[in-house]
C-alpha cells in the first residue's frame, strides 16, 4: 500500500478529530468576525482550492463578500490597501509558506483579522495570526495533499457555519467519508490512462473540488489537465472537446447546480468525449459514461468526502502508469514560490 | 486578410478613440466611487481576462481591494450579500450575456453602486448600470475577442486611475500599440506549432494578459492550452514540464515582477522544455528561446498593447495549423452561459 493510499484512508478519523476540535471554537470565531463585512482567503496550491470553497460557502451561507488575495499585491506591490472591514483567512498545511505568512502579516498591518488553518499547531502562520483553527491531520508524508485538504475543508466550513445561520449538521460527515474510500474507481482509471487530454468541471460550492482532482491528477499522475470552470468551458474551450479527451465532471448531490452539471454531461457526450462523473443524483450519474458515486451529504458539506473517490481514482491511476504516487518528481513538501 | 488580422490592426485607433471618450468620464467615476471601499468585477471569458488586470490594477494603484464576482453566487444561489460598501464593475463586449446582466442587477439590488463596460450603448447592461463606459471598439465579427478585449483594459486603467494618484500617462498607449503591429511572431509560431502541449503563465499586473493569451491558443487554434499563474506553475505542475511543452512567458517591462519571471524562464529551459517570451526587459530576452517585444510602457498601462504581439501570433498559428481564425467552431460571438 502507497503513503498516499494510507493517507486517503485516514481522512475519516481526521475529519472526526478536526470537527470535534474546531467546533467548540465557534463562539471564538463569531467574536474575531464580528462587524466585518468581508472574508479575504490567503492561500496557494491545494489550499487555493479550499480556499475557494469556502468562497463560495461564505457568501452563500454566511452573506460575507470573500475572494481569494493575490499575494503578489502584498509581497511584490505592497499595496497599501484598507483592511479594516476584513477577516484574513491564511490557508497553509506547513504554515511555514513565505508568501502566506507575509501576506497574512500584510494583511494585519492593514487592519484585518487574522485566522489561521493550518495544519501545524507551533507553524509561524498560527503563532502570527490572531486565532488559529489547527487541522487534524497528523504527520502527512506523501507529496500530494490529501488529509490536510479535506480538514482544511472541515476547518473552513466550521468557520463559516459559526457566521451562519441554521446551523450545519456534521454528524455524517466521517462516515460519508469512510463510504467514500470503497468507491470502485478502476473504470474510471481506465477512462483516464486511455485518454489524450483530461478536462476537470465543476461548478458553485463544488467547483473547488474539481479544481482540486485537476491538480491531483497533474502533480501525481504527471497529466497535464485543465481545471475549469462550468461557465468557463461553456463560454470558450468547450471547441477544444472531442474524441479522445476524457471530462471529469463534479458534481453536487442537490442544490441548484445540479442541472446544469447533467446538461453539461450531456453536451459533452454529444461531443465524443467520455464523460467521468463524481458525485452528482441519478440524474446526473446517467448521463456519465463512468459513474463514481458521492457522499449523502448536503451541498454544503459534501466536498468534505466528494473529493475522495478522485483521490482514490487518481492514485490508483499513478499506479497504473508506472509512477509513485508518494513522490512525482519536481515536488517538495512545503512549497515556496520564490521571489 | 482574415477579419481577425484587421481587426487586430484596428486596436490603435480604437484605444485612442476609447482613451479620448472615456477620459472626460473621471469625474463621474470619482464621484460614484466616492467612499466605496470594494470594486467587484463582473464578467466571463476575454472579459474575465480584462477584468484580473482591473483587480491587481484597482488594488497596487487605487488602494481599494477589488475581487472577481462569483457569477452563480447571484444566478443560482441568490446569495443576500451586503453590498453597500461595493461598486460592481460588469466588463462584457456585447452588454448582453444573461448571467452578466442579471448578476449585475442583484449587485445593484443588494447595494452597489454599478459601473457597465461595453462595447454596446444601447445594451441592456448600458442601459442598467448607473454609469456606462463605452468601449469604442467598432463593431468586432470574428469570433475571438480581440480590439473589444484591449478597449475594455483601456476602460479599466481609465476607471482606476480615476481613484488613483498620480495619474496615469496614456499619451503613448496607441503609438505603442501601433508598434506592436510589427513584432515578428513567425518563429514563435513555429515553436508553439512543434509543442506537443502548450503553458502560458504570468504575474501581477500582466497575469490577466497571459490568461488571454492562452484563452485565445484554445479557442482560436483548438489546441489544449493551460493559463496559470506564476505562482501555481511554481506550486505544482512544474512537475510537467519537459521537452515537447512550449512555455509562453508574458513579462511586465518593468516593475517588481519581472526578476521572477525571469529566473522562471531560466528554469522552465533547464528543463528543456522551449520558452517563447512577451515583453519583460533584456535580461527577461535574453533568458528565452524566441522573444516578442513588448510595448515602451510602465508596468500598469503595458497590458493595453503587450497582448497585441500575442494576439498576432495566434492569428499567424492558427492559418499555419489550416484552421480559420475568424470563425473557430463551436463558439458563438454573444456567449451565453446556460442554466
Amino acid at each position: 500500500m502507497t503513503v498516499m493510499a494510507r493517507e486517503i484512508g485516514e481522512q475519516p478519523q481526521a475529519l472526526a478529530r478536526t470537527l470535534e476540535t474546531l467546533l467548540p471554537l465557534q463562539p471564538e470565531i463569531a467574536d474575531l468576525a464580528e462587524g466585518r463585512r468581508h472574508l479575504l482567503f490567503v492561500a496557494r496550491g491545494s489550499s487555493d482550492n479550499a480556499a475557494i470553497y469556502g468562497r463560495y460557502l461564505c457568501e452563500v451561507l454566511a452573506g460575507r463578500q470573500a475572494s481569494l488575495a493575490a499575494p503578489s499585491v502584498a509581497t511584490h506591490y505592497r499595496a497599501d490597501l484598507d483592511l479594516s472591514d476584513t477577516v484574513s483567512v491564511a490557508v497553509s498545511q506547513s504554515g511555514e509558506t513565505e508568501e502566506i505568512v507575509e501576506t497574512q502579516a500584510w494583511a494585519a498591518a492593514h487592519g484585518a483579522r487574522t485566522v489561521a488553518i493550518t495544519n501545524v499547531a507551533d507553524s509561524s502562520l498560527a503563532r502570527d495570526s490572531d486565532l488559529a483553527l489547527v487541522t487534524q491531520a497528523g504527520a502527512e508524508l506523501a507529496v500530494p495533499a490529501t488529509k490536510t485538504y479535506t480538514t482544511q475543508l472541515a476547518a473552513i466550513a466550521v468557520l463559516v457555519d459559526a457566521l451562519s445561520l441554521p446551523p450545519l449538521d456534521f454528524t455524517r460527515v466521517a462516515e460519508e467519508a469512510d463510504r467514500m474510500l470503497d468507491v470502485e474507481v478502476a473504470p474510471a482509471a481506465t477512462t483516464l490512462a486511455a485518454a489524450r487530454d483530461t478536462l476537470v468541471t465543476g461548478r458553485g460550492i463544488t467547483y473547488g473540488t474539481a479544481l482540486e482532482v485537476a491538480l491531483k491528477l497533474e502533480e501525481t499522475c504527471l497529466r497535464p489537465v485543465r481545471g475549469l470552470s462550468y461557465a468557463d468551458l461553456k463560454h470558450g474551450p468547450i471547441a477544444v472537446v472531442e474524441a479522445e479527451v476524457a471530462v471529469v465532471l463534479v458534481a453536487a448531490p442537490d442544490g441548484p447546480t445540479v442541472e446544469g452539471m447533467t446538461q453539461l454531461a450531456a453536451t459533452v457526450r454529444a461531443r465524443h468525449a467520455t464523460v467521468v462523473g463524481i458525485g452528482g443524483d441519478a440524474a446526473f450519474a446517467e448521463q456519465c459514461d463512468v459513474a463514481l458515486a458521492g457522499p449523502a451529504l448536503p451541498e454544503a458539506l459534501a466536498p468534505l468526502a466528494l473529493v475522495i473517490p478522485g483521490q482514490v481514482m487518481v492514485e490508483a491511476l499513478a499506479r497504473r502508469l508506472g509512477l509513485d504516487p508518494d513522490s512525482p518528481r519536481g515536488l517538495s513538501k512545503v512549497t515556496q514560490t520564490d521571489r
